[in-house]
């Protein structure tokens, strides 16, 4: 049976190391770093995923204001508040909570941020940073995946990456960050979507298997060789008339067949989910940081 | 034997459409796109592409003003310069051409660039736009090589794309421009790089191979299957006492045997190179474009 990559256990290492450094920058550098959340809307995902965020600020030592509009809050606005935000000194990372309503052009708001405070690392700017290989901002999932192998000491380097899914938040940018000639890299990487032919020709070859196509079933037993290591990005909620809440939580990976052949993988939930806001957290910490000009990022 | 994918045909056909384009451009809204070649230091390889790139111009109805710099040109006074071609609104394009010498801050210099003037699209922020599929400059190799593809009718929806090289101006660009959910995109992508350990696992796989490693000899004919389509993106100097200039160039790929196997390739020279000043004339024209309102890139 393959190894659990929990990254759960890992997040709350690692969200114990960062409340270590912040009791420390706070006695000695008088600095507690802190984050603005924009939420527009009552997207209930949307609501979750930033109270989620909220907690893990709190128990790191993060200050954050957050700022809840109603849906039809207008864009105008929005703008207005984000170059208030980027002007404030005591502000260090921005973040918007997405999707946002259909009324407003997330692109734009996006770009608004200042990028020294784009800590979700959505700016074209930091995307740009990310591909050539200077510093910036990284995504939190393509960042958490990294460190979800790293710390478990799953080499990348020389390793086959095959990537399932092409998004701007995972695919895309972790393609870009695991090729890098950089020691915790250094990956060949092949990138699977929609418009493959047949997908199982490519996830049978991967020496580590990321997917992250936010469809269940997407990989099954057949579909890798014995001894991938596999890392699922996908949250699907599935009914579940057992369960409280009448529902449960699923990857995008048939887990129990799976992982009877892998060599290890990454539980849903438990796995990427912690590792990405705990990568935000570490974002933040950055920012602070640079912008007091107590290290570089 | 393989059909030769002519990129100074294509070239060729393409910069008359701009030079068509121009006129009318320049009957119609008294417009003519205008370039600024910025050129620090001696390098012969850079003399040559410069004067390659003024030709072109020249020949499509492009104005250029060259700036010409000893070596040791200060690189706050190119700094300066670039801020004030920025602040010109005569100029459409920057073109800073590469290496600069040492003691100059390469990164530096291309971020001071007017993202919107930047038509070698090296710029983060232009980076960023081609991961994100937004509108923006694309740089003139990866382009090229599309266009290679696409106007010799090679559909590229559906292959498998292997690229050998990961650079920042060849390698990962071209990545994230065929990896697209978009027309004359949308390819299964594999990038192989120093680090990959069995390239030729790889080559074998490729519908269609990019090889840009600046290496001769990098593939051959084992190294690929029957009916490949090939894009060789080297240029090398070997030497060669018949020729008067004491040397030839030749790509990455061996010619001879490697299309004996495809079913088409590119030669070098002829192949991806003028293709590239050719996407860099493009850039030139929608910026200019774009910047008197006369339609969006």
């Amino acid at each position: 049976m393959a190894r659990i990559l929990s990254g759960k256990e890992l997040a709350a290492k690692m969200r114990q190391e960062m409340q270590t450094e912040l009791t420390e920058l706070k006695s000695k550098h008088n600095l507690v770093p802190s984050l603005s959340v924009i939420l527009v809307g009552d997207d209930p995902g949307s609501i979750s995923y930033v109270k989620g965020k909220e907690k893990a600020c709190a128990y790191v030592g993060i200050n954050v204001q957050k700022y809840k509009f109603d849906a039809d809050y207008p864009q105008a606005d929005l703008l207005k508040l984000i170059t208030d935000l980027n002007n404030n000194p005591d502000v260090n990372g921005i973040l918007v909570q997405l999707p946002l309503p259909d009324h407003i052009n997330e692109e734009k708001v996006l770009y608004a941020i200042d990028p020294e405070k784009d800590v979700d690392g959505f700016h074209p700017i930091n995307v740009g940073r990310l591909m050539i290989g200077a510093p910036g901002y990284i995504p939190g999932t393509p960042h958490g995946i990294q460190q979800l192998l790293l710390r478990n000491d799953i080499d990348i380097s020389g390793k086959h990456v095959v990537i399932v899914g092409r998004s701007n938040i995972v695919g895309k940018p972790l393609a870009l960050l695991l090729v890098q000639k950089k020691p915790g890299a250094n990956a060949t990487i092949t990138m699977c979507h929609t418009g493959t032919r047949n997908i199982s020709d490519f996830t049978k070859l991967a020496d580590i298997l990321v997917v992250a196509t936010g469809r269940p079933h997407t990989v099954n037993a057949e579909m890798v060789k014995e001894g991938v290591v596999v890392i699922d990005v996908g949250v699907n909620r599935i009914e579940d008339s057992t369960k409280k809440s009448g529902y449960r939580l699923i990857g995008d990976v048939e887990f129990e067949e799976v992982s009877a052949k892998a060599s290890a993988i990454s539980p849903v939930p438990g796995g990427v989910g912690p590792m990405t806001i705990t990568m935000l957290l570490h974002n933040v910490i950055q920012a602070a940081k640079k912008q007091k000009g107590i290290s570089k990022i």
